[in-house]
């Protein structure tokens, strides 16, 4: 038998230097985690500075897009052209080893980089804030006000190509289990955290008789709301 | 009474533009996001490409400190001391509007801008380390092995200053409510999601008789772990 080799990595940048046997790079793994996570950290740089935003993302096919106003810092500077990384982690739990030295956590992680660029196209556009909304609640696009060409021209929209992107996975307990330190007497292991939905809060200005959608009661998303 | 104003940035670059009465730059409410977050996104740039990493962080006093293996490709382009911005994201849940456009997610963030320089003094180094270690379970520092010399060489830990930080807070429902939208049969309100701590899951390798750690069960963390 061949000795059992790393995953191949699709770029020297996405190749997990760091605990590589953590890394996968199968599109299949890089999907689940970015399909799972309602938030993305979006990196870019401006005037030698790097910029770090939280934003909503979704995944359409080959593409990952994030929208936010036409007029927002980060959405300009990003529709020039510009490099970008789109980083999204999901927290799984705490690992609590015998030293200090071994404590982690257990997360989920993907890194995509690559270069964001504006979509112009209105159908694609449509396409994309229909991932968005769909991404929050399945059903949901059909049964809201649609966007106006007011509001379509005051939402801009990126896209990131998923060329350049690898995951990262740490799940499981503590590796010290077979070292001198088991022997000490200290608690290890580790602690699954985990999301859940509370009971969905009506606006204030909610008219009556109007039902919540049966998907808030229970909301699920898999990978991220148990 | 004079009319209520905007509070004041610390910077333009931190300065809140997209909806600025989300933003928030007393150093209550950044502290209170910064310690409630286990994982923090880091962001610096290498060969002109930003990458966002996520990262266990921890705050002492006015510096919010990171670690890693001294060897990481993240953790050397930072300890030259290139510009660095760290950002802290916690969801708080997702807000349905009548509309597309006014879908939103409720959360609490933090951006920190800065250098971010190597600390190399011994007492601060395991300050930082007690901190990490601390934020995961209060009592864990003094109940497992201390890092050796050689552990301790082999992580590397940075400080950047809160000098330049920005807090940006979404709650509540939608603000469709008192819009045209408000006539349309759609449900709107928000759902509120929490972060719940599982049982403890004991290592395979734990010795016998050795009892779970009284603050894991239940585990709470203030803003993070209902």
């Amino acid at each position: 038998m061949p000795p059992r080799r790393a995953h191949p990595a699709p770029s020297p940048r996405t190749r997990v230097r760091r605990l590589p046997e953590r890394g996968r790079y199968d599109r299949a793994a890089i999907d689940d985690v970015l399909d799972a996570a309602l938030v993305a950290h979006l990196g870019f740089v401006s005037d030698g500075q790097p910029f770090v935003i939280p934003t909503l993302h979704a995944r359409v096919g080959d593409e990952v897009y994030v929208h936010g106003s036409s007029a927002s810092r980060a959405l300009r500077a990003l529709a020039e052209g510009i490099p970008a990384c789109l980083t999204v982690t999901l927290l799984d739990g705490i690992v609590f080893a015998r030293s200090v030295f071994e404590h982690s956590l257990n997360y989920r992680s993907v890194v995509v980089l690559g270069q964001a660029t504006p979509v112009d196209d209105r159908e694609e556009k449509l396409a994309a804030l229909e991932a968005f909304t769909e991404k929050l609640l399945p059903g949901r696009w059909a049964e809201t006000r649609p966007p106006t060409a007011r509001e379509l021209k005051a939402t801009g929209v990126l896209r990131l190509p998923l060329d350049e992107a690898s995951a990262k996975i740490r799940d499981g307990g503590p590796e010290d289990g077979d070292t001198p330190d088991a022997e000490l007497d200290v608690w290890a292991g580790h602690l699954p955290l985990a999301v859940t939905a509370l009971e969905p809060v009506p606006d204030t200005g909610l008219r009556p008789g109007i039902a919540v959608p049966p998907a808030l009661r229970p909301y699920r998303r898999p990978g991220l709301v148990a």
